[in-house]
């Protein structure tokens, strides 16, 4: 069969609760647009981990490296750290599967309301592009004089020109595909003075091959505050591991969606699977009570249906979001609503 | 005399016409709380670098090393490279004269209104302890097969436990005069894996010293998201180089101030002087047209004061800033009035 396959895993807390919501509105669109679906769940988390001591089997990531996706829901639980949770599941998937691009859409959606004054769904509509391998988030550094009064930390950012390139790369395509094409570049040349200059560099030389892309280029300072100040500046916002991962929270933040954001870590060329996830957490401290917003999960369903040729399908599950939040019966309590995770989903997957 | 010495160094662009307005205030603050000033100006900027080859004398530092303070407007130039001009007199300062804390207050003054919805004076007054000389921000790292396709640059990052406990206790100890008493750190040790760790530790090992002082902590992303959605949580926000230059940027930008907002470079033991500078830069485009609003100088100077023991002339000025800006006749361009950069610094001075 042609079934597109996709391994699943719900992973921690709210993430069991969500996904399941996601996959009954992928159900739902593949009844419509006939696309069939073979799930593949597994159980990696902190739970198994606790039990066997890995977040996921040793040969985990070989099983999946011929799906057509992979879609999560959250990682990680305060009892165990970062470095096992983190490091252990979502980084390797992110590297092992050369996901090098992580994609955000900062959208007010209609039904949903900005923290800022006086804006409206046509002033927030851009995407951040995040370097999603490579960079800040680097093993190499450690500690000298560990634990004595001249105890040092080091840490080494490293960034390859492949890497910047084709990332950069991404972003003036996805620029060519959009109304406004223009692609602003965060930068931090004037403080961080040996891979932001190189950084920059690489802009020029990328930007040279698309002339028709107007562009233009803050320091990650001030970028920060024309997100507040003019969302509508921005189309394209294309930055490093780092600066990718402040600005896709920044920029859902302003557009008064994090709560429901949905992100999608790309490999572009297709060689090995993408992942879905929302921007949210596995949430502790509301997991087990079937209250979670499963809107984040679901908009990163409509994000893995458009990245494997379903764009109709995707328009189609934003638009039924957009319906539901649009009535205060169908929305979770942090969206002023009473609605279950499961009501919500339900009413998503009706609205198709 | 025990005149008060300061350094001025007006720089460039609309530096050389807001320092003369900061002054003017400075000299009526003097009249009015019996200060005396004497003011020793130097001509060091871009203009000069263009001339001599060098943005300060070789023994510029030297000349200024026992005085009370430096008082700076800004510098840079579209045409000096950010390594000449900042990393050949800012950075320099900052370091030499271990200015090891950047404080800035994020505040919503009267008469000037926040982007964000709902947000009056009470919800937005913190403070962000950026941490000045180490850190991000090294000249450690390099470039490997320069210009050519493996191309590789390399950042180290470098926290030191004296340097990073410094801050911290800054921050505690400010935290300590203030109404609230809570101090928030900046971390990412979920992607930063060795210097952030570190930080986290240092961050639990100088809190025990501060029992009363209630914390918390957030990763850097979805802090910023936090300063968006809940300015009112915060009252002091300490983090490293690079991310208190992101969150002291993002801060005043949440309050409306980010125009006209002040920084201090502070050397807290007052081994050296401290350096006062609004958060401007040099603003190329509107540089010569004697438009540039004052305000920021004006604040920095009732930073000033404050940090040389006149708290009661600091706050005398910040009510002085806080009544002209209530009168739009007072206002520069950019707030929306028609008065050029004397007569809003005029307005000020009188209303002392
Ligand atoms: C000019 C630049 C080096 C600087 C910095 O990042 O430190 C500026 O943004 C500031 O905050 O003073
Ligand atoms: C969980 C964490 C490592 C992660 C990151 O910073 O990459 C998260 O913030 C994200 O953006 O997916």
């Amino acid at each position: 069969t042609n079934a597109l396959k996709i391994a699943t895993i719900p992973g921690d807390g709210i993430g069991r609760e969500v996904v399941p919501e996601g996959m009954r509105v992928l159900e739902a669109a593949g009844r419509k647009f006939d696309i069939a679906f073979q799930f593949d769940e597994v159980d990696w988390s902190c739970d198994v981990y606790k039990k066997t001591g890995r977040m996921m089997p040793e040969d985990g990531l070989e099983r999946f490296k011929k799906h057509d996706a992979v879609f999560l829901g959250a990682v990680g639980w305060p009892d165990v750290p970062d470095h096992i949770s983190l490091w252990g599941l979502l980084i390797p998937i992110r590297r092992t599967y050369h996901q090098y691009v992580n994609l955000r859409p900062c959208r007010l959606l209609r039904g949903t309301t900005s923290p800022l004054a006086n804006r409206s769904a046509e002033d927030i509509d851009f995407y951040v592009v995040r370097e999603n391998v490579e960079g800040e988030y680097s093993e190499a550094g450690g500690r000298l004089y560990r634990g004595m009064e001249d105890e040092i930390a080091i840490q080494e950012a490293i960034f390859t020109r492949r890497g910047v390139d084709r990332v950069l790369r991404y972003a003036f395509e996805l620029a060519k595909t959009r109304k406004r094409g223009h692609v602003t570049s965060a930068t931090k040349s004037n403080g961080i003075v040996h891979t932001m200059p190189f950084w920059d560099e690489r802009f020029k030389a990328v930007k040279a091959d698309y002339p028709d892309i107007e562009t233009s280029q803050y320091h990650i300072d001030i970028l920060c505050a024309h997100f507040v100040q003019h969302p509508d500046w921005f189309d394209v916002v294309v930055g490093s591991n780092l600066f990718g991962d402040i600005l896709s929270d920044l920029g859902p933040a302003v557009a008064g969606s994090i709560g429901i954001a949905p992100s999608a870590n790309i490999n572009p060329e297709g060689d090995y699977p993408s992942m879905f996830e929302p921007v949210h957490g596995s949430a502790p401290d509301i997991a087990g009570q079937g209250i979670a917003n499963p809107i984040g999960q679901i908009w990163s369903a409509a994000m893995m249906l458009d990245h494997l040729g379903h764009a109709d399908a995707a328009a189609a599950v934003i638009e039924a979001i957009e319906t539901v939040i649009a009535d205060p019966a169908s929305r979770t309590k942090d969206m002023g609503g009473k609605a279950t995770t499961a009501e919500c989903g339900e009413a998503i997957a009706q609205a198709l």
